[in-house]
């Protein structure tokens, strides 16, 4: 059981580790969400996760969820569980206005759909639990897959500005979600990359910069928040454009990829190691469309010597956006 | 041989069901469109469909193709073959322009291109056959695959407004075709979504409403058409990534994905179970770019309980538009 | 060992082949970007390349890489080698600024880079080695793939303009890169097709045409560049969506497609066979974005049949933008 993935902290830029309170019974509401009585049920409840998340205000005008009051992040913390547990959230709204929360990929009932048009939204000053379950493949009675729930997802308001929460979002309220399969590798070091708008993380001008040591296993998370679509690109590394990242055998056709075009509620993950076959250094990540870029869109990952020195000459002047980024705020949803 | 699959009413939006006239002989003409002579032939024809269809203007001045006179519709008649199978199209041009029908992933000569760069558009108030072959996938002579036909793909105009149909396209023909790999499951519903620039289905500020039955085996057509790119999401229900949307195995590294961006041109489709592990709501599928969606990019996928029920509140003043919508006919191309 | 692979003509549009002097001895530097020591490494090193590519301004204020002084192209050559070789290229920048040579997909230590991040351009009037490694895929010791370098990758200028070189890739600093697997099929005929913003390969208003005989075994190396998201269609042929465009059996559940949305950095490739199925004719490629074909992001696949006639009937007026082309040079970044 995956206490260690929940416990170890999550290398997101000022995302809290996502620290979880004793798993306690689910209500049995949550038994009676199957597709018809005459289906094999996929497999026994795993572990049921109980965690509290507060949305608030940042004193910059930004929103962010937490795991304890007055200390929101951006991204809000990554959450992690196995194909079969469960999470039962409360979200505490601790803003002047209706928000919510709203889930990518795993399963619940339309009364945790968490948007106004299902009246699953929290009025302000208020609290309520989602929650949400996540299951193992399994084969139907007709024969066909019933995939898991394995994957990168994401989670984020549906309700702050508008129905869809264009405000919520545009201010920061999301973050990750990892379901993983039994027996998918851990990895050391974590990596939640946001692009919202021309921002990362909710920051404008620049990206977060992460860190590793040459031969850790690295893992990022990529999600896609606002009006633009992107091109996700890291220099010196590179992925296999599945499930993991990673290719299943050697003589496997998937696409070995290191730029991605992703769009607004889009996420995926992938594990790769630091610096395996190309060494140390300060390795870019951008988005490729040229203008995003100039304006900022871009971070490092810095890949260490074991001896804690870094390989290459960094010229930190060319790093700086030579195109206005975008303001904070200056969105109609706000 | 899937008559039914013809002869079963399309759950499109104001799509009519695509009925078959009796089969006819295709002219000899289609059986000269061989790569080369040394190479194996696919395999024998399947069944030889003929249908008319007719582009015809609305009252509120879009446009639709039709399987009778003055029946058009948007999207236009969904059509399915059998890889193996072939149709013969006559487009009937009630138009005052000349107009096509260009189709994506079939087997077709270059005089039945269906575009004005090959001669082969119909002009106002013309009829002409476009024939289309499709085809099982086989193995080479040097030892590689050719790929069947089987796929979600498209057809439209390309010749309204524009060479390039963009008139013909933005005001509204558009339609799906299936073609199916033996062995295919069949779905219980279908349903065609066409996001054309901010509408769906060419109706701006809300998309149409689906339903089915707790259980159901449905399938969404999803094509993209216009200036702008997307990303298509479901509301509680989730997709493999690949030609069916189905896994192969429990352990297939596919991913399964609930957020797609697309662009036009684009189509795709998967089959789900309605309501699998999430039970009966008020599901949302919308374009996840914020101020599409804010616009109404947007519609209900309605899960009802085997009684008849719907669980969940709905809130409908929730789905209304908080932007403004896209007025019709104010593209230049129209 | 594909000497033949270089020594091919390449046949983009106005790129000169690569042809390749004698190999040499890398630097030993080389050998040091392992990720760790005790990781097996992939395989004995295998071919060394070494040419010498020149940065150069041509007469209409654009810029191209080319093989020898005076001959630049826009593609620049399109570079090929087999999983282990290793590329040294002397980059001679001719211009007036600092230009570079980044690349994506194969290894490269940080010093590599080709950024004025990690001050690895060239100065105006200089010269430098790039040194690039490839490797076959292999299993590391805890049991997961290490990616061989086979793809169909790009590389371009990261310093013209801003240190994304924004203003080089805009005025044609790029061209593709192939990494073959040993056991790939080799192409008869080769097409570098690069949208960038609303040009192919930097020429707007209309398309390079290319041309084959039915049957050939053609490849289409497709990059993107610029500001602008694209769909690339092709007509009357399709392919996988995997890493060579072929499927592996006839029952391999990978989408086969005609239509792929793309954006800045991406590039992939297929193979298929020329008039497969469909025969002679004038097929036209294209940007389905609307008004990107309709500005004249399009051109045409000529399949002569052996005797060099072409079927159809060919309307190039039908081919002319009815939209305004982008001007070269309006770009703020150039």
């Amino acid at each position: 059981m995956p206490r260690n993935v929940f416990s170890r902290r999550s290398f997101t830029s000022g995302a809290a580790a996502a620290a979880l309170a004793t798993p306690v019974a689910l209500s049995t509401s949550g038994a009676t969400v199957t597709a018809s009585d005459d289906e094999p049920q996929p497999q026994p409840l795993g572990e049921i996760k109980r965690i509290t998340m507060y949305a608030e205000a940042m004193p910059d005008g930004q929103l962010g969820y937490g795991l304890e009051p007055g200390k929101p992040s951006i991204p809000g913390p990554l959450l992690e569980m196995y194909e079969g547990d469960s999470m039962m959230i409360k979200l505490v709204n601790n803003l002047d206005v209706e928000a919510s929360l709203h889930v990518h990929g795993v399963d619940y009932d339309i009364d945790n759909d968490g948007t106004p048009m299902t009246n699953s939204a929290v009025p302000p000053g208020g609290s309520r639990d989602y929650v949400w379950h996540s299951h193992t493949a399994g084969t139907r009675k007709d024969g066909t897959i019933q995939p898991g729930s394995a994957g990168y997802w994401n989670y984020h308001d549906h309700a702050v500005g508008t129905p869809h929460g264009s405000g919520g979002v545009k201010r920061g309220l999301y973050g990750g979600l990892i379901v993983r399969r039994r027996g998918d590798k851990l990895p050391d070091k974590q990596f939640v990359i946001v692009f919202n708008d021309n921002t990362i993380n909710n920051v404008a001008g620049h990206g977060p910069d992460f860190t590793a040591t040459l031969g850790e296993r690295c893992e990022i998370i990529m999600i896609t928040h606002g009006e633009f679509y992107h091109t996700f690109h890291l220099h010196g590394h590179r992925w296999a454009d599945n499930r993991t990242g990673m290719l299943t055998s050697v003589d496997d056709p998937t696409p070995v990829i290191d730029n991605k075009i992703v769009g607004p509620g889009d996420s995926f993950g992938f594990q790769f190691i630091a610096g395996e076959l190309v060494g140390s250094g300060r390795w870019m990540y951008h988005c490729h469309v040229q203008s995003h870029a100039d304006m900022g869109v871009a971070g490092l990952f810095v890949v260490t010597n074991p001896n804690g020195t870094v390989a290459g000459k960094h010229n930190a002047e060319a790093m700086k956006p030579t195109r206005d980024a975008p303001a904070h705020g200056s969105h109609d949803t706000t």
